[in-house]
Parts: C-alpha cells; sequence; structure tokens
C-alpha cells in the first residue's frame, strides 16, 4: 500500500486515484492516513465550500448535476462530496441518483464522491470535511457536499459549509414539509425547483414571506437571504443561483461574519473529529467486554446505567469511565 | 421538584404526569433519574415493543393512528414514542403529523410522547428505549417505537424492538426509493400502504419478489415474512396486520430466535447508553477547553487530529484521551 503521505504530492497535483485513495482511507478512519490528512489541512482553505441540503424529493441530485455544468461552463473546477443514506446491513452507499451526474464523469474538471452514513458518532462529518479538504488541495475550487435535509448529522455537514443553499420543492407531502421547516433556518441561499410546476409559486411565496417576517434570518444581518425558482426542465433561474453563490462567497471570505462562520466551522470540525477519536478508541476496547455485561443486562441482573458505567470504567479506566458518568 | 425515584410508584399505578415527567428527564439525560430509569428497567419486560418506519410520505403517521384504533379494539392499553426530525435551531419536535393522532388524546388507554432526535451520540436511542419501559411499566400492552426510515440512528431505533414493521407506499420518487432500499432489510412484517391506489400492486409484487429471491430474510428462516396491503382509506388490511404483529409476538417472546434477538437487542441498548454517558462526560468537560484549539484550527495553527487529541486529553486525561487515540 502506497503510504498516505506519499499520495499528498500527488493530490496537489490533482491525480485522481490519489485523491480516491486519501478519501477512502479517511472515510475507513485510518490511522495510518492521519498525518497525510494534517497535511492536507495545513494546505487547504482556498475552495468555495457550498452545502446543499434539502428534503428527499427536492430535487436536489438534479440541481447538483446542473449546477456543476453551469459552474464548469464559468471554468470552474468542481467536486461533489455525497452524503448518502446507506444500508444498516450492507454498509454500502447508495448510487441510484448518481445517475444523474453521469454526464460528468468522463470529464477531468469534475470529481464526485459517495461517501455513505455509516460512520456514525461523529465519523461521518470528520470523514466528509477531510474529503472536502482533499478535494480542495487537488485543485478544485467549489466543493459542493450535498446531504440529504433529514437527520442532525446531515443538516450539521450542511451548515459546515463556507454558503449553504435549502432546496425546497411545491407539491410535497405534510410530513416531508414538517421535516423540511427543521432545515428552513440553515440556509444562505433558498431555491425553489420544480418552478414549471403550478404550485411553485405558493412554495416561493411563503418562502418569501417567512424571511420579510424575520423568522429565518437568524443573526446574518450583512446579507440578504435570496429565494431563486428555478427549473432544471426549462433550465431557468441557474444564472441567479451561481450569481447568489458567487455574492455569498465574497461575504464569507472577505467580511467579518465570514471569518466568524469560518470558525464556528472550525470548532465543529474539532468537536466532531475529537468526539469521533474518542469514539472509536471505545468501541475498540469495548467490543470484547460489552459481551458478558449485555448478556447480564438482558437477564435484567443490572440496569443499562450501571452497566454501561461498568463498561466504560472497564474500557477506558475510572477517569473516563463510570466515576466521571456517575458524578 | 419531585425525586424521580417517588415517580416509580406512580407510574407503576399508571399516572399519566408521571409517566410524562420521568420521559422528559430521561430525555434530558438528568443523573438524578437514573436510579429510576433503573428500578423501571428491573421492572420492565412486559410490554411487546413493535418498531414502526417508513421513508418520509410512506403514510406511516397514518398507519400508526389506525393500528392504535384497531388494538385498542382488541382491548389493548397502546403506548406510542414517536422520534421525530427536530430543528438545529429550535430544538423541538416537529409535532405536524401528531394531529392525526387527535382522536386518541382523550383516550387513557393510549399514550403517545413524540420525542426530538437532538440527542445524537447515542442520546436518541438510549432516550427512546427508557421512554419504551416507562409505557411498559406503566402498563401498556404494545408500545409503538416510530421512526421516519432516514438516518442510521433512527434506522437503529427501529430495530431495537420485538417486532419491525416497514412501510412502503407506492408512488414515491427515486430519491425515496433510494432511501427506502436501505431498511426493507430489517422488517419483520412489510406494510404497504395506499393500497387504494393503483400502482400499489406493483409495490407489492416487487416487495414479494425480493421476498421470494430471499434477499431480505437475512437469518430469519422461522418466520415467514408477510407482506400486508393496507388501505386506510377504505380500512381495509389492518385485521392482517394485527394478525402478523399477534403471530410475530409468539416468535419474540416464545422462540429460541426471539431470546437471541432480545439479547442483540440489550447488547444495542448497552453500548449506546455507554457511548450517551462518554459523550456526555466529554462535552461537559471539553465545552471550556474547545474554543482556544478551535481559534488555533481556524488559523490552522495545527489539524484537526492533532487538536482533537490535545482537546481528548484535556478533557479526560491521556488514557481516554490523546494516547489512546494516536495507539
Amino acid at each position: 500500500m502506497t503510504p498516505s503521505l506519499d499520495l499528498v504530492p500527488r493530490i496537489v497535483a490533482g491525480a485522481v486515484p490519489a485523491i480516491g485513495r486519501l478519501i477512502s482511507r479517511a472515510e475507513a478512519g485510518s490511522a495510518e492516513a492521519r498525518p497525510a490528512l494534517a497535511e492536507i489541512y495545513g494546505r487547504a482553505g482556498r475552495a468555495h465550500i457550498v452545502g446543499l441540503t434539502g428534503v428527499p424529493g427536492s430535487g436536489k441530485s438534479t440541481l447538483v448535476a446542473t449546477l456543476t455544468a453551469h459552474l464548469r461552463r464559468g471554468g470552474q473546477k468542481v467536486g461533489v462530496v455525497a452524503i448518502d443514506p446507506s444500508s444498516p446491513y450492507s454498509g454500502g452507499a447508495i448510487l441510484g441518483d448518481r445517475i444523474r451526474m453521469a454526464e460528468h464523469v468522463t470529464d477531468a474538471g469534475v470529481y464526485i464522491r459517495s461517501m455513505a452514513t455509516r460512520g456514525t458518532m461523529g465519523g461521518m462529518a470528520r470523514a466528509a470535511l477531510d474529503a472536502v479538504d482533499i478535494l480542495d488541495v487537488a485543485g478544485f475550487d467549489t466543493v459542493i457536499i450535498e446531504t440529504v435535509g433529514v437527520g442532525q448529522d446531515e443538516v450539521e455537514i450542511a451548515r459546515a459549509s463556507h454558503t449553504t443553499v435549502v432546496v425546497s420543492a411545491p407539491g410535497l407531502g405534510d410530513e416531508i414539509q414538517a421535516i423540511k421547516a427543521g432545515i428552513l433556518e440553515i440556509a444562505d441561499i433558498h431555491v425553489v425547483s420544480k418552478c414549471d410546476r403550478s404550485d411553485a409559486n405558493r412554495t416561493l411565496t411563503d418562502l418569501k414571506q417567512m424571511l420579510t417576517l424575520g423568522a429565518l434570518t437568524t443573526g446574518r444581518s450583512e446579507w440578504r437571504i435570496p429565494v431563486i425558482g428555478l427549473s432544471a426542465y426549462k433550465g431557468e433561474g441557474f444564472e441567479a443561483l451561481i450569481g447568489a453563490i458567487g455574492d455569498h462567497r465574497r461575504v464569507a471570505f472577505e467580511t467579518e461574519a465570514g471569518a466568524q462562520r469560518r470558525r464556528a466551522i472550525a470548532r465543529f470540525r474539532l468537536e466532531k473529529t475529537a468526539e469521533n477519536l474518542l469514539m472509536e478508541r471505545f468501541l475498540r476496547k469495548s467490543g470484547a467486554l460489552s459481551g458478558p455485561l449485555a448478556e447480564r443486562l438482558s437477564a435484567r441482573d443490572g440496569d443499562p446505567y450501571s452497566l454501561a458505567n461498568t463498561l466504560l470504567e472497564d474500557a477506558l479506566g475510572p477517569e473516563a469511565g463510570g466515576a466521571g458518568a456517575r458524578s
């Protein structure tokens, strides 16, 4: 196996196999890759990171494909890190909607990576942000993090970007509308997809009204959140979206609010990485220990809290384990 | 504040205010509540726990409401623990679809509780399973855990039940179908909702075919997974579903496979509780420490891994912290 550190100069040169390999090692949580990822982090910081999220059925994947095409036409190299739901058994990412990206697969100016959501406990955010840095260092100008707008981890990752785009669509059911309500507040840019539909106007008006009422503008007075209607079918609205992303890039890189946001992202990343390392260590040490304790729990010889404390003490010692948890 | 231990006899007597209070304390992760939750755990084990999950738009909430009505008619007391998506800012559960449960709110034989998904890092699973036990001890015969079938945590919780019901619906978009693929394998019982629609037959046939091909039956040879068509609109299929749930209850409580499943649930619960206690302790200790380290990370004076190691060491000591994570 090529040592990860040897991959770094190849990544800097934009070599696709090296990019793929280091992302895979980051995703696997390989300790061997950490010095290389540290090196990558030190060189990153140039790319514009765009988080793109929306509920299932909002037309997110079509938007990513079209947006990529438009950015390419403007001469940019575009990276996409897509966080996909994964099967609890197979552990594999579902690549269904990646098919829509097929037009880009032969274009060296586009790199698309699907990541599974299996690495919970902070691992998904850590790996996704490592992947973004790798693409940044490899010379991609815009890196899109695409996540489904359901699940707290997914929403948090979409926020850990310079510019967050939230996609809404007309005519979704109640349940999806309710989920949507949870992600509207994170948008720097609102997009309403499927604007060739007659009911799209209602969605546009609703969003604009919420913005006018100040419901969705938490602490971002230096930026007027736009609401952009898109139709992938008619090819309308994409210039406006590209323009808004460019405008917000300036806010992100040239204002105090942008600097503050980058500090918040750094803090999120630090905490997620720490949580992930801690959980990794715990799981590595607890694996062999939890079976007998689970038997006791199953037999109701002990309760979840006291047995969990025992497991923590056995795995990590009294300081990090039970004693502290009891305090 | 009433000490949590004093709530236990009231919960045993079925007092609704006591039930609500202890669930709230479990949800908040209150350390004071742990002896009471331990006591509850020791008394629980009688209720049939039914996990019910499906993608957004599958008609899950309508199904829970109708299922509840049917179980009530059979004389059972029914508890529902619904895991709802939450806003990243407001932290509140979205209660939109609870409206469909309105017919049950004045019925003392039904208890419905929405829980937010905010407590990630294992906290959601821990709190949901504590809530299930509280309802169990309070005399509810069937406790339904309803989760949206997106997000690994949500799917894992639906699996942590005696009987897992997965709801599919005809006519959902590609993106939702892809997500659905990830949850089909966890079903003990498949339900296809909206069977008054003409395209429902296709969904039924697809599921049956997958089952015939052995694609969805991982290690459950003692139970033939049924596929049940439902129409809430026409009121059809619910008797068959109640029958199947009853049949699977016998598998869960009276067979070796059922005992094995209960042991697996105990292990899941032990590990989730331990992860949650560990993460709680880390976050409590790291809060004040992470600001300055995040500043360094933001300035690229250090990389995420080494600064995360420093944070772990500072918060939990070298054993649980950096030293181990480096090994």
